[in-house]
């Protein structure tokens, strides 16, 4: 018997120096690994000009998901050490974790694109967006989730996963376009001047900034030559000026005699009897 | 002979002492598991405001599932002490491990959708929602199922994992708009003046929390000018609201001769003979 | 040859062993499976109050299927007892493992879905439903397949998997709707009195669970007013309920000389020659 | 060299017994493994009642898979018990399984679906169904691939993974259903009962399983008060039914002068100068 | 030393042997799989008449793959035999297999559904096919990709997996349908007495093979009574039979006084000031 | 030490002796399978008449992917000779090949795809194809992209693997197709005589393969009868030929009294008060 | 107890070996990679005319995805020379890698598909694209996501694995096209030669780069005969071009006395009692 106390001493003295080598190298791995999170993400952000309280966030993200690896790892090194058969453990682990790979696809998808939607400062809170098939202004944002209230008062939750090509209408000047249809028989050039007169008129509006202009035909249509107006305005002010100078360039065609024609037809009457 | 004895009884041994170690791993990670859920669920749904029923149904469910995979770990290690050829295990678990992640999927990302809806609280029992075509009142929200009752009294089932982006209609105040045309004959001035008249009389309606207001031409149509009212009302209470202005609208219109439009067209006829 | 013999008694020793531990293994397992997998049936089907029958019916397919996995298991290990190289029975169970959990994904899929919808009581024999495209009578419930009968006559085979979201349209009271446009000359006060008489004496007809109301101008439409009625009804007397109060509204129109316009249009003539 | 010799007898003896207990596990299980297969098709198809010929078409084709299956492990176990390095066949096996896994996946789910569709009898050859698109009489059932042959004479091969949802149109008796159209000046209830008489002389039509009636109001159209009438009829007649019944209605409301009206507008005439 | 060289001269044995087992199995294995291709495949085709050209094509690509395999296995298990780590080798395989395996699962799915549209000859070169969405001629048939030429001349080149569905045009007799409305003011059995009159004079044309004839009112449309005539032609005649049959009508109805007529509207005229 | 040195010693030259024998693999590997390669491209290529500067660059493609793969397999070899624990560098293959497995697998996919393009011939740099949704003419043809140049001068950069069936216009002769509505009231023979005349002139035009050809009735419309012309014409010409053809059929018309009707509608005329 | 001092000294001496060779292995192994990819890169892009400060990127973003692998394979390799059980390693870092291989696919297919777009150059800054359903001025490029700036002023986030076909809009002269319909009374050769004159005056604008021409008859339209001309701009101009080229047909149109017709209709007229 002396022998396999021999042994099992022996085996004990391995176990114990390599818990104490595994203690050490989490003792060693683990600030390192965070160091390197902080540095990364910070000389990342900073380029990018992205609030300090936002770095913050991602950084506290970061260093527990990495936490949480670290611990994963070490716990089941530990098993290892005490030679507890781990062929189950990965069988089960193996099982397990193909079940939640599938499963849980979704969740790890969300949390990758949201971080780069906080990284990259694709929407801000507070911003109007269109994504995702829905429509508004940008409420919460988070790892997973992020919040749309749209104009009719929903609130809409969408998975950042679906959140698969971003339109950011609150990142500079808007266009104001309106399409106006005039007669086949009034003179071209004579409405464009019209036009531009109000247009000249919008130009000193200080919503403007890049101040409304004719640019010509659009299309010559079924019942009407439709011209177009295009100007830059304010964030945020492209509907109100449409809708003024849609008002203005009415009251213009009203007092210079330039007709918005109604749908045309040209019918060709054959009398029969009933 | 004496030698395979001594052997089997240091087997016997071995086996015994690594059983013993496992009901200690056993007994000492399965509380601390139980209580490292119960905290994070805890802190994690009090910054929230969840109500104490929500986070008990949820601690529940994350213990249960907690334990059974414990168990199943357990188990199998169990049975790789006893050095039953763990090889077969593995496979036969690789295979039905293979056919359940496949098969399974669904469920699993029903609960973990089902899990952040309830954890999140995107959508309430009472709520009006619009989510995976389906649109009505929330009427239960389970893990796996939430069911949806449709306004024509359908009730609807939908696994969870298809609430790809919920629309919530019961956060917040809500937008009544009213779009109305006016013939391009009637002066645009004179109508919206009467309009406001008409949103100045709702503005005192308790209903509405930001009084109607008219906001302009929102287009020069084919057949009339559309003019748009928009206000913001009670949750719930903006298709009456809607509805009664609609009526006043008409109503004030036809006392002040201000015409709603039929289709207009123009047709150039021409004789032809049969 | 001495040693050869005790080694080989030896290894017989061991397997006779390990298959005698086997053997009480499975009898010890097989029965208690059994006996969760019926407790967790009942206590988890008593509170929902599912019929007897259905609970048998579950509890056949969950005890055979654990029976399947369980000799599967058992047999694969009794190979590893014989160490008859296990290797290549892995290789081979991954291989047709690896085709079968591709092909037979779909089946798997089709069970799952299945037992819950049974378990979850979504939709029962006879009940009118939409689901997957198809809208009818479900005429039979499958654990693979579930049949729905048109009201064409058509008799449906889907297979469960494709059952996402149920619209079940037999649980509760139904809405009948009707929109009935009058003209922009009528008085929408008068209108709304008329059938609001027509309403009073459909809610003594005991088909109406709420008697139908006239809750207002729906939409100011190209050629008529708009006004709705809603009602809730008894299941499936929804729709005759809808064509009973059309037949009554037309007639009450008529009576009251109130008109349902036909399609409107102001067409402005110009003559112009051929 | 002795002690090699002995080596070498005694692997040259253990392979010799393996191969043996291998080749009496494959005597065993082989007839053992087709009387289960026969007995679990025969027991399950009974209560089905499929006809013979189709219950040896799938025992046949299930006989032929659990062979190949077998006879593939047997092969891989003899080159295991030479020992001649399982391993590059277990990777070359996994490559090549990784590749037919994928391209052939839709193979296994044919011959799966295939295979429930024959056992549940969801269609029969010379059955009319609707399914993946393809409408038409099924002309050939295979294991793979369904032929369903339109009616403008076309021959549509189907793979069976397609048939996801299959309308047979020769389960029982057809609606025939027409909605027919009346003037808004014709009273409902004489045209109603024009209509009932046609109905009740189709009544004793022997195609007609249950006679026709008019059930109301269908809609308030545009320019008609549109009438239904529904009737059951035997498999396959009912368009015959509705043509039939359209001649009869409209030579019914030719007698007693009832209108099915054109589509109605009213023209406000506004006359301008060229 | 003098150990080792003999362990080492006692490796080479083993090394030699198990080579020397190897060829003996490669000569074994070879030949009776390529018997076992061969048999299959002529025994499977001679039930279906395929033509020898087409089946030896078949065979050759069977002989092929199965080559392949078999080299790939025989190359790997001689790496195996000389024990050269073949762990690293497993792990190449892995990486390369699995990116070959997403990569190249397009080409494997097209030889698998080339092979069987092949066997199954479910097109021929030279038939009218509709399938994924191209509708032409076929041109040739490969194992990878099919050529289809459409009407209008463009060739199109269709990898196989995509031919999922295939409408065959070129198997049996076509139908020849063509609707003809009448005028609601017509009388139908005189309508369908002329149209039967024309049929007759086609049923004696030697494209018709099943005699066109009238079955009845198929719509009672907005403007017209739609009357229907079926008649079933030669293959690839069905087109020019119905425009043959369109001329016919149309010549007969004019004779006869039956007329074609144009959509109608009522018009209620309103006239109104300017 | 002697032992250890001894053991040492041995184990150097096993390892000597294996990376001799790798490097005798690699040399007598790498060259055969070169010209296995060269061999079977030309081969295959040579049936195809594919020109030597493409076969030239599909066999650089080949041998480069060969070699990678061949020095991979070396490396992860010699690593294994030197026994530095090749579990490791599984793992991390592993994981490492999953991520690329995933996210390159279109890239995989666009060069096996563009390998098949090329080899079969499908498109060539300046043929006018419509593939993909993109319509134009070929204007360059990567193993990876695609560039094909729009009509309207957009340059469409298109991965290989989305060029799911390639529909090539410039692969023979092209039909020429004309539809031309003549009225109801003209007599169909005259019209038919009138468009063979405009035919038989263009049957001398050289663009024209196939002189064009009167069909017959196409279809009996709402307000005109179609006939239809078809004539095969040299490949890209089909346009012009076609605008051509209908000027030359205006003109014709004209001359010969035949009308191209404008809609036609039946007006019912209900006078009616204001 | 000298035995095992001898074994551990044994065992020391082969750790430090082994990680001496890891050393060398690793700083042999890394600055060879790095050239091979500088090398490879250099001489793929010059080939191309890519900037330097492109190729800078690409080359840094290529390394430091090299060094990342490198170093891990390293660290994982160290594990393995203490002999820490990299059982579990390989475990946790298959579950992990199975999570993150799912969950982080799409950031690998952006970074490839985005390493791809910047080295064939299919998209520089400011760039007028059409791609993944977004349109606009290209205004930033990254390995991870692409900005395009619509023309509305919306700054649309699109990742690079959804850049599937992109439309380059940039890259060459565009197509001025202008369709123009005559009436069917005006002589075709007549409003050609008006055209003719109109596109003459244009070929001497310098921003059309081939003179627009008129190509004939598109099409005989319901109401009017459709020239079509053709031109070629320079790119972005071809807009303003159309606009222009409209606004003088128009005008030459009027002069020449050609009609551009309103919808035409025939109206039958029957006259009906009220």
């Amino acid at each position: 018997m002396s022998f396999n106390l021999e042994g099992i001493t022996e085996v004990a003295l391995g176990i114990g120096l390599k818990l104490i080598l595994l203690f050490i190298a989490y003792a060693i791995i683990n600030p390192i690994g965070r160091k390197i999170i902080s540095k990364i993400l910070h000389s990342s952000t900073n380029k990018k000009k992205i609030s300090e309280a936002r770095v913050l966030t991602l950084e506290k993200l970061l260093i527990n998901i990495y936490s949480y690896i670290l611990i994963f790892i070490f716990i089941t090194m530990i098993f290892g050490v005490f030679e507890l058969e781990i062929g189950p453990l990965i069988a089960s682990a193996g099982v397990v974790g193909l079940a939640i790979g599938f499963g849980a696809q979704g969740l790890v998808s969300d949390v990758v694109t949201g971080f780069f939607i906080l990284l990259e400062k694709q929407i801000e809170v507070g911003e109007y967006v269109t994504t995702a098939g829905y429509d508004g202004i940008v409420e919460e944002l988070g790892l997973r989730t992020t919040q749309i209230r749209s104009f009719d008062g929903t609130l809409n939750f969408i998975p950042n996963r679906h959140l698969e090509g971003i339109s950011n209408h609150s990142r500079g000047t808007m266009r104001a376009l309106v399409d106006i249809g005039i007669s086949y028989n009034d003179n071209i050039d004579h409405a464009m001047q019209v036009l531009q007169h109000v247009c000249e008129a919008f130009s000193t509006d200080e919503r403007f900034v890049d101040g409304p202009q004719v640019i010509g035909v659009q299309s010559l249509g079924s019942s009407d030559v439709v011209l177009r107006i295009i100007g830059q305005t304010q964030n945020m002010e492209q509907w109100q000026c449409e809708r003024d100078m849609r008002k203005a360039i009415k009251e213009a065609f009203d007092q210079n005699g330039i007709e918005i024609p109604f749908p045309q037809q040209v019918t060709h009457i054959v009398k029969e009897e009933a």
